[in-house]
């Protein structure tokens, strides 16, 4: 038997978490040794599995290379952890061969969640793995078909309908349970996105269930509750995900069986010497202090930084979560921090709201004046702190999001955020008599107030 | 005798500060009148005026339209207002008219600063000025030249030098008499815009004195204190600007005679009667409380807002200016909120930094991945808030720098920073493993921490 492995960090899992807390414990603890185990020959993008279907070449052109985390000291082990020995603090793969560790991070990801309808079993019914031979799989799929179905109309299954209809030439139906994609978002965003879909080509079904998926062997259609049914070479299952677990439940890690695997604030399992971080475990909303499903590869990374640093010296906090979260559609870009007036309703806040739309540029007779943006902001009535944000628009909706992710993080309040003084440029912004961040919070200030 | 006009708010002054109290008067006291008055036939958007003379075909092009103002109930007086009556409440024009008010928002800007030497008043020699008819005259010459000397390499002497160029076949140089451009920018966003600037033919003259511009009536050429001559058919001065305080300090009005008119907080000079906003006033940084001469359009439409909400009830106060500023030369967009390592340098200020730098977008593939991001943050080291934030890349670096400038504002330490939770995505930001404001955090962090 060969001599068992040793090393000081074993990071279970290779993807954003992992590989952000990787390099956590190389910035943080230079000394000691950091290997990376995962199941998989490299490690895909996981935002990016969208536009290998469009604008993309390929699933390697969507690969995070490994050269920088070696370059940085980290060891990759292509195998599967299928056992842990806590006490002995060593870990034993699929082959067999063990590795002795100090410290372990569990950050196995999540799975897709397959519906409980018949015919997902089907060759051609996709449920979206980040595995590159898979993921290239669907390739080849997409290449001979000429109908394709996306259930699910959450970010995935918007940004695949998306780009496999601006890349091909087949007819992709996205299909909907609830009254309209992106649900996270607020209703605005949703109804915008579906009408930039539609405008790409791509039929947008919302308020419908699928009843089943039928084929001879491979899919042929795809049966819904109402009757119709719709024509499928390829079905993609988009519908959410959920936390893998299996392999911290068997070693007696706390776990909830919903939301994942159990961490406090620093990332630290029940026991002392793992940690989790990722789509596996458990998250804390900033604004309710409640647990959260939010699952988001900025939050994994997030994750993975805290939990790397943390396994030698508590050297950081998680503050929760904001959901904060961007994509582009066709022209059009969104983004979305914190709460919807929705989740405020679900969650029995009072709020007032702000709103403003105004060019992204000035004058409008630049070119580049990319689209008349949006932002639309939520604030709790009690305390005057931002909880949600909402921006539509062109290509800067994501850092104007990430305004309101800090902004929501921080607790900013109504008057602080109308009187930031914010950098504009005509070839960069809105014109300063408009610049939507703090112009939002100004109309909704005024709301609160009554007029001379 | 023609009856006295009168109105409720008489602002004196329609660039970005005077429009911007004239929007809040409307729309925190809908029932109050407001008349601005202005001596130009139109407001040209201050920012966007090295733009007339490049991507833009004209002046009118650059013109902030009245009309979205007047729809909104707001009257313009085109005349100039050289005295008043501060006990009866009532303003003189130019003609010996007058109008009563209940109050007075003094909104008269900045005028060009004029360098002491010879040959300013030579023609084709041109401080730039706010009046649309002086403005189209610039261009006119612009047209017949052949060598442009534009002196002063602050953002407006950056933009005219590169918008000059893009347009025309004529050389342009441009002199700084500091050791770089863009001195109240860190050092790297000054080398770079040099580099761009040079790049599209511009020379740039660093650490160069001009002793005196000489010509025969109309300019000829530009001498320079190391003896050197630079010929030249017109000349930009862009030196810098002051406030306007003549009027102010006729009527007795509290005045700094380098900072301008003296306010408070809430905009109020000391008539109780009478605000003022914009580039004529006073300014306290948000980071040392102390005076500070920054003047720029988003600082007067927020200075507006302020005063116009407090004219009849204090709803609002200055948190002070972070000097939150952003451009763009050829390809390069910066940003710069709050201090440089100079600036803290020269206030004592102990302070540590984090620095990375990324592309932004992911993967590199993806075509749309503008440039290479740099984000420097720097932190004070009392109190581990950020107190700069400097950022160097594409489009968005100027809402990038608005999350530093909220941060800046708010106090947000290390820690906060480098655990926020942010939105990325492939089409719009970084990769998650890299977002720039987050990582930059997380490394001056590092640099504070002893490694186990």
């Amino acid at each position: 038997m060969a001599k068992e492995k040793e090393t000081d960090v074993l990071i279970v899992g290779g993807s954003a978490a992992g590989l952000s807390a990787a390099n956590s414990v190389r910035a943080w603890y230079p000394n000691k040794r950091v290997a990376v185990v995962r199941n998989v020959s490299y490690t895909v993008i996981p935002c990016g599995i969208p536009y290998i279907y469009g604008v993309l070449n390929s699933v390697e052109e969507n690969k995070i290379s490994d050269e920088g985390f070696l370059k940085n000291g980290i060891k990759f082990i292509i195998n599967e952890v299928v056992d842990i020995d806590r006490k002995n603090r060593t870990a034993e793969f699929a082959d067999g061969s063990k590795i002795k560790y100090e410290r372990l991070v569990m950050a196995v990801g999540s799975k897709p969640m397959i519906p409980p309808i018949a015919g997902t079993n089907l060759s051609n019914v996709f449920p979206v793995l980040k595995d590159p031979a898979y993921l290239q799989g669907i390739e080849e799929s997409l290449k001979e078909s000429e109908d394709v179905v996306i259930i699910g109309g959450g970010f995935i299954g918007v940004e695949m309908a998306e780009q496999i209809r601006h890349k091909g030439n087949c007819n992709v139906t996205l299909i909907e349970a609830l009254p309209r994609c992106l649900m996270s978002c607020e209703e605005e965003i949703g109804v915008k996105i579906e009408q930039e879909l539609r405008t790409l080509g791509v039929d947008v079904l919302t308020d419908t269930l699928v009843e089943a998926i039928s084929g001879d062997g491979k899919v042929k259609e795809v049966r819904l509750s109402d009757g119709r049914s719709i024509k499928a070479d390829v079905v993609i299952l988009g519908i959410g995900a959920v936390p893998n677990m299996e392999l911290a439940e068997k070693i007696g890690l706390k776990v909830d069986k919903k939301l994942g695997i159990v961490v406090d604030e620093y990332m630290r399992t029940n026991d002392e010497n793992i940690f989790s971080c990722g789509d596996c475990c458990t998250k804390v909303s900033a604004i309710t202090h409640k647990q959260t499903p939010v699952r988001l590869a900025s939050v994994s990374a997030l994750e993975g930084k805290i939990a790397g640093s943390n396994l030698y010296k508590l050297n950081q906090k998680s503050r929760g979560v904001v959901g904060a979260f961007t994509t582009k559609v066709g022209n059009i870009s969104v983004g979305t921090a914190g709460f919807t007036k929705k989740m405020c309703k679900d969650n029995n806040i009072d709020y007032y709201e702000g709103e403003i739309t105004a060019p992204d540029r000035h004058p409008g007779y630049l070119q580049g004046c990319t689209a008349e943006t949006i932002v639309k902001l939520i604030f709790e009535k009690k305390t005057d702190a931002l909880i949600g944000g909402h921006v539509i628009g062109g290509v800067q909706a994501a850092d104007m999001t990430n305004i309101l992710a800090l902004a929501v993080q921080q607790g900013v309040t109504v008057n602080e955020i109308s009187c930031i003084q914010y950098a504009t440029h005509p070839l960069l912004t809105g014109s300063p008599l408009v610049y939507q961040v703090m112009w939002a919070a100004e109309n909704a200030l005024l709301t609160q107030q009554k007029a001379i």
